[in-house]
């Protein structure tokens, strides 16, 4: 078990036998010591498990070993997920996370943090935004080390951007819907004026066509309510529209649409299937796991987590990434 | 707006006319400097918004800027917005965050993060757990920094720890049910075994005997799931008992409830009011802010904050301390 103290360097050259000053070459690699010195001082520095002390290691090599995050209005639930694997990331690289809660949709809002991000030597700088619907100003010319933006786009394309990736959570959506026998889709979803919505749907126009399906299905719009999807629901049915499978733009929605199917007398899955998106703990899923619906999983964790492994490596692309989303099944597409 | 380069001490010395040592002495409140002098020096300092460079200063006062977190399972729903409060308000007194997760049930576990965390000089550490049921072994012994329990108990009463108070929970729950006129409670909770339930329990019975009410009331006991809960409350309606309110020791089970009284027309609240625990986001209320139930809300991303910025300040007392959870009214209540 480790002691109070650190192991200090002085500690390797006392076991080692050797001076402070050739211990410290020894573990810096330099040839001026002999191979055998340098391998009895690495011995001692692995049995006595010394790792140089962080403040001296960050002063000689100019790294803090801080990264910065801007983080906008983080009390969004989504937000969380993103800003938690992106801590635990950079934890497991040894870095450090220095947190600013900001509107980074203002750059003006930002520039006290800026400021004081600037002072602190960061390694590199995560913008972490609350969703696709808001483009961040670009922050990163105000730095001289890396910067991502997450969860967020950012109004230079030439940023490096990850995203949850939309458009593939409507295709692996209503890709599920057409292998389990389904052949008449309908959509229900948030705002016109969505991003999210619109990459979702163009992700399902996608699975449509490519099973030689005709993606000109009945579309109605809401604003990603229980309430409107279960309203939504009746909608359709009242259309008298053809349908035997319903994509539904999150998850609050579709357990909307299942109380109407409920109240209608519609069996779901077996006349009506629906799959939500989000799969958010506590929405789809009871306490002891009960899953109500199927459903898609942004992984918003894994979303920060990649992000940050990204950061200080040399494979940086501009642009935009996505993380994979994953179908998680439940009741409402198999029985 | 500031520039990519942070201004430095040789700006100051110059904007002041002064060289860099005075410059430097008049910062730090040298009094072999005129006070005319310190005070040019410092308008210097102001009018270009200059901040020490954080290394240097850290390297001067062996302080990091990096507070330790050790997280228990951060994946766990309950513990994000306890990480998130708590590196948040870290953020705020510019200190960074090394977070690494573990299993900080398990003191061996957690050996090669106390080992980083000491190499790293940290000015502090936080062990986030997941909640009331686990007792974390103490580490404290092993730092010479403070440590402070959050969301979790420590094996060692003279900790400090920052806990949810299921206690008063309990307690406004009740007085909110027995305050809108009912009089004869019922209580739908988790497992015996469960402290939070216990805690939340015997807040309740606070509250009945601090009305003037008997507190022996019917007890149901569970597994915090909505389907146990309509069971719960399934036999509670048949075992003829009279009741006009249930506590639900959280909002699932209160759901639960809730669904088990439709089912039996019974009306909510007029006939029977719920009370839930847990105030969820997702599970009480929509996505468009309709909410379904009155909740208690533990404040965990207060609680969070409030053991950040305790850590650092000379008003640490050992023992257990608690975020007061406030009471959010819905139409189970108040119709």
């Amino acid at each position: 078990m480790p002691t109070g103290r650190s192991v200090r360097l002085s500690d390797v050259a006392a076991v080692a036998g050797v001076s402070l000053a050739t211990a410290s070459k020894a573990l810096n690699g330099s040839t001026r010591i002999s191979q055998a010195t340098r391998d009895r001082v690495r011995a001692a520095a692995d049995r006595l498990d010394f790792r140089p002390d962080a403040l001296a290691r960050s002063f000689a090599s100019g790294r803090s070993g801080t990264i910065g995050v801007l983080t906008h209005r983080a009390k969004n639930t989504f937000a969380r997920p993103v800003i938690v694997g992106a801590v635990l990331q950079l934890g497991e690289q040894n870095q450090a996370a220095l947190v600013y809660d900001s509107d980074i949709s203002e750059r003006k809002a930002m520039t006290g943090s800026i400021r004081e991000l600037q002072a602190r030597r960061i390694d590199g700088l995560l913008v972490i935004g609350d969703g696709h619907e808001h483009v961040s100003p670009s922050v990163t010319h105000y730095f001289d080390v890396p910067v991502t933006y997450v969860f967020t786009a950012s109004s230079d394309a030439e940023d490096v951007m990850y995203l949850p990736d939309n458009r593939r959570a409507g295709y692996i959506a209503t890709k599920h819907l057409i292998d389990i026998g389904k052949t008449s889709l309908a959509h229900i979803t948030g705002p016109r004026s969505s991003i999210a919505a619109d990459r979702r749907r163009e992700g399902m126009v996608d699975a449509l066509t490519e099973a030689g399906l005709d993606p000109s299905i009945p579309v109605v719009y809401g604003d990603w309510t229980r309430q409107r999807g279960a309203e939504a629901m009746m909608e359709l049915i009242a259309s008298r529209a053809e349908f035997d499978a319903v994509f539904c733009g999150n998850d609050h929605t579709a357990l909307g649409a299942m109380e109407a199917c409920a109240s209608a007398g519609i069996r779901v899955p077996h006349d009506v299937a629906l799959v939500g998106v989000d799969n958010w703990e506590g929405t789809v899923v009871d306490q002891n796991g009960t899953r109500q619906l199927t459903s898609v999983d942004p992984e918003l964790m894994e979303l920060g987590r990649l992000a940050a492994a990204n950061l200080l490596t040399p494979e940086r692309i501009p642009g935009e990434h996505y993380t994979a989303p994953s179908l998680v099944v439940g009741p409402s597409t198999l029985s």
